[in-house]
This record gives C-alpha cells, structure tokens and sequence, in this order.
C-alpha cells in the first residue's frame, strides 16, 4: 500500500471502449486497493438502487451549496439532473490509503486535475476517428444526427487528450487492459507515494 | 513506439538485485525497444569484448576531453578506469524513438537526472537493511570490513532514493520484475511521448 491512496481520473469519448477497459481490469485482476467513487446526484433513486452504494441521492438544494461551498472535485448536469463527485468522500478514503477511481467526461476530468494536481488522469483514445465513426454507428440505436454530434464532441475531447498525464490507445482491449493496469502499478511505484517505504526499510 | 525513446536510469545498493531484475525482464519479455547504453572506458579490452558493443574502448587522453566538452552524461573511476555514457551516442538511438537503458550508481543517476531532466530514474529498494546485510554476507567472498563498508554505502544510497522518480521495493523477484515492466509501459503511455498518436488518430 501507499503512503496516500492515488486519484485515478479516467476519461475517453462516447465509443472509446472505456468501460469495458475498467470492467475487463477489474474481472481479470482482483484489486482490492481502488475503488469506485461514488457520485452525488439530485435524480431520484431507481428500484433497487441504494444511497451511498449506486450514489448519494441528495437534494438539488443540497447539490447546489455543495457546488457554493467547494465540496465537489467536478459536477455535470444530465437530463435536468445534476451529478457530481463530493470531495469529502474522495479524500477520507484517498487518506486511509484506498486509491479511487473517477470514470468523469473530459471537461469534469480537467477541473479535478486543478482542485486536485496529484490526481493521475488517463485518456482512452480510440484507434482512428474513421474506427470510432464505425463503432458510433454499429451500435445503430442512435438516430444519424446523434451520432455525427457524437463524433464532433469525440473530436473535441481528443483535442483535449494532451492535458492528459497519460493516452491509452484502445486498438486491443487485452493491451489496453494492460495498459491501465500498468499505470495504476507504475503510479504505486513512484517515489512521492512511497516515503514511508524508503524509512521503513532503513529503519528494519 | 513513442515519438522519441526514453531514457531510463536504474540504480541501487549492491545486494538490491538490479542486475537480477533486468536480466529476469530481458528473459520474460522480449523487449526490442529498449537497449542497454554501450559505455566509454579506459581500460583494455578484455579478450572478446568487441569495441562498440561491449564498450566504447578510448584513450584516456580523449576520455578526458569527453568530460571536459560535456559529452559525457555521467562518470566514474573504478580500480584506475575511468567509465562513462557518451551521451551522443544514447541522444541518437532516443531521436530514434528506441528507449534506452542506464545501470548506473547513484551518484551519475542524480547527475543525468541533472544533464537531461526527461530521464525516468528508478531507485531498487532491498526489503531491509537487515535483509541487505544477510544478503552481502551470504555471498561470504568478502571480508567483513569490505562487507561493512558496502552496507555503509547502501544505507547513505537508500538515502538518495528519494531523489528518484521511482521505488522498486524487491521483497520478490518476480514482483520487482512485473514492477519494472510496470514502470516501462507506463512512461509509454505518457501524453508527452505521444503527441504523435493523439495528432495521428484525429488524421485517420
């Protein structure tokens, strides 16, 4: 374990395959050291759906001070509803040493990387705009102005990648499961998280 | 492959297992984009050793004027020797794009870190200083005042370890060398070296 947890903020366009990614390191490697944040949302709860687990259901009043009072790393609105990452939350388990995983949209992604330098952005780049253009249009759910304005907001957020600390170019799921698994090691492996473990060893 | 190679430093205290670790990797994983450095020395070729493979064998009059016109990325004396990385040389195979690899001591990792900030330092960590110690006594090929000296230089090296960007704690081989690997795929993956690929998936 780390001297602190470390703040995985993971992001990628509409098509990009990062879920799949996250699902896929997570069914093949049991780490038990990074979990999921959970979000706060003014929407209301869905059957089966429990408060603190799925998310924290709070008021759009709640919502909003916690926006007035700093309390949240990012936010969005979605469909009239409001969804946000409560900083609190992320910190408490960041100081027991659990590392955390946001799965935000790029502009969310950017804001936590200015409230929070340490956190560790990845950005899942898809092999080609042709490539992404083809798997926007395979899934065919979308009406064909969905899914061009899909791809001119994937465009943008690849403009945006080089804000990233890191690009994961998903042209193999296996290598890009690998790939993030990879960074999350490499990060536990650098010198900053590791101070107690240079005086420990001193110490034995 | 990333748009230019990167330049990894890697020390640690006699007893660590470096050596042990990159050879592990070399074995595991046929790596082709990341090359050992060919150092400069003064010393006589050894029957077999081929110039320009083993080392770069040279007077000690032009060794000497290496040092004096910066053309060395680092330098040491051993038992009358000079040694050092002709620093053109590794700048070539990293314009290239290969990655190429340092052993180093300590003190040259801090000084390349110096000469060429983009390096990415790597710092073995034994699991104790005690374990280092049953470790250098076992070899038993030395005398215990040379073996209290080596353990003495290990403790002011752990020391310096957090000059490095990375710790490789080796309480097991084979975590250590998954480690490495880790840290090499990773710095891979870093914005920075992929400038290229993010411009080249927009293009397709």
């Amino acid at each position: 374990m780390t001297d602190r947890g470390i703040l995985f903020v993971f992001s990628g366009p509409s098509g990009s395959g990062k879920g799949t990614i996250l699902s896929n390191y997570f069914e093949k490697y049991d780490d038990q050291n990074i979990k999921y944040s959970v979000s706060a949302t003014t929407r209301a709860p869905r059957e089966g759906e429990v408060d603190g687990v799925n998310y924290y259901f709070i008021s759009t009043k709640d919502f909003d001070n916690m926006i007035k009072n700093n309390e949240l790393l990012e936010w969005t609105c979605y469909c009239d509803n409001k969804y946000g990452t409560p900083l609190k939350a992320v910190t408490k388990m960041l100081d027991n040493g659990t590392d955390m995983l946001l799965e935000i949209e790029t502009e969310g992604a950017v804001n936590v990387k200015k409230m929070y330098p340490d956190a560790v952005s990845i950005f899942v780049l898809p092999p080609s705009v042709t490539e992404l253009k083809h798997r926007l249009t395979g899934r065919a759910t979308e009406e064909k102005d969905v899914i061009n304005k899909r791809i001119q907001t994937a465009i943008k957020e690849i403009g945006m990648a080089d804000q990233y600390d890191y690009v994961l170019l998903n042209d193999s799921l296996d290598s890009a499961v690998e790939g993030f698994r990879a960074i999350v090691m490499a990060e536990r492996f650098k010198t900053n998280n590791n101070k107690n473990t240079i005086s420990e060893v001193l110490k034995k």
